[in-house]
């Protein structure tokens, strides 16, 4: 048999292919036998990156965001281009955002956001060795730069200041790599 | 003026409205003066909660996941119902997925799972004071219950076993909160 219209074939029905997400509807059998219908957003995936200083100090950026209703706090981060490394995205962020270079970008994880519903897996990444670069911010980017202690940033996730995973697990997996505050 | 096809007046298209998701194209002035259009997934929100045991273990679940492409460890969470609070769908999904009632449910956090296209919000607790209760499965739930010493689970995140955000901050901030492991 020759599949006909495409989605049929693979029990996908694609609803809506924009320029972040795709929308289909998935005809799914579960390993219990049960055959289901998901939606399912798909993404191309993201990098991220924690910011850290000689000093100990991150670099955030206070980014509006429509979903979020305004301002809030994330690492640099962006969806990753056709064919390109992750890591190569995430060193691409950090200079396009905060405006620094990055000698060593270190893997840290990588995750999925939301599996209910997304198939997007974000790659996280630890930049150190920071020396100035050029900040290159895209029309649709309102945002800055704001520098802090780990140690405050990590009361901000406390406080609900931060509220942002990806943000709050690169955070929290920086101050776990690097053990209890220095003096 | 009188606004004619409902979307127009808020800028919102809705492209699609499902079981789980809304996708709309959103029309929005940032504050840079820039106006663009945003595909935004809207969502009901969800909660979570880590399952501590006296002991020191957490009870994670070993769930299907088709976005994931298989099996994929999770903390129990699931939607919030309409009209539910965020702590009494913590409670039920921890009974619904692992069987267990918690006799305490404290906030941890609240966050943004991927807000460059979501407005979902996870509201995470902590379940502690566990005792036996029913588990009771949806038809589209496929898992499995696996207890773990939270040190183990701890390096499951470091090694890339456990891969979902919602987990790996939840499992973080149970550990950050205990402080070191205890002898």
């Amino acid at each position: 048999m020759t599949p006909t219209a495409g989605s049929a074939a693979d029990g996908r029905k694609q609803i809506y292919r924009g320029r972040v997400v795709t929308l289909n509807l998935e005809t799914v059998t579960l390993p219990n036998g049960a055959t289901i219908e998901l939606e399912v957003i798909r993404h191309q995936g993201a990098a991220a990156a924690v910011p850290l200083t000689d000093d100990g100090n991150v670099l955030l950026i206070s980014q509006y965001r429509h979903a979020a209703g305004g301002y809030i706090y994330e690492i640099p981060a962006g969806k990753i281009d056709p064919g390109e490394e992750p890591i190569a995205c995430a060193a691409r962020e950090v200079e396009e955002e905060i405006g620094r270079r990055a000698s060593s970008i270190a893997p840290m994880l990588s995750f999925y956001t939301t599996p209910g519903f997304t198939d997007e897996v974000i790659h996280l990444f630890l930049a150190t060795g920071l020396t100035p670069g050029t900040q290159s911010l895209e029309h649709d980017e309102v945002l800055e730069v704001v520098e802090m202690p780990l140690e405050q940033a990590m009361r901000h996730i406390a406080d609900g200041t931060i509220r942002d995973a990806k943000t709050i697990i690169g955070l929290q997996s920086a101050y776990l790599a690097r053990g209890p505050r220095r003096p």
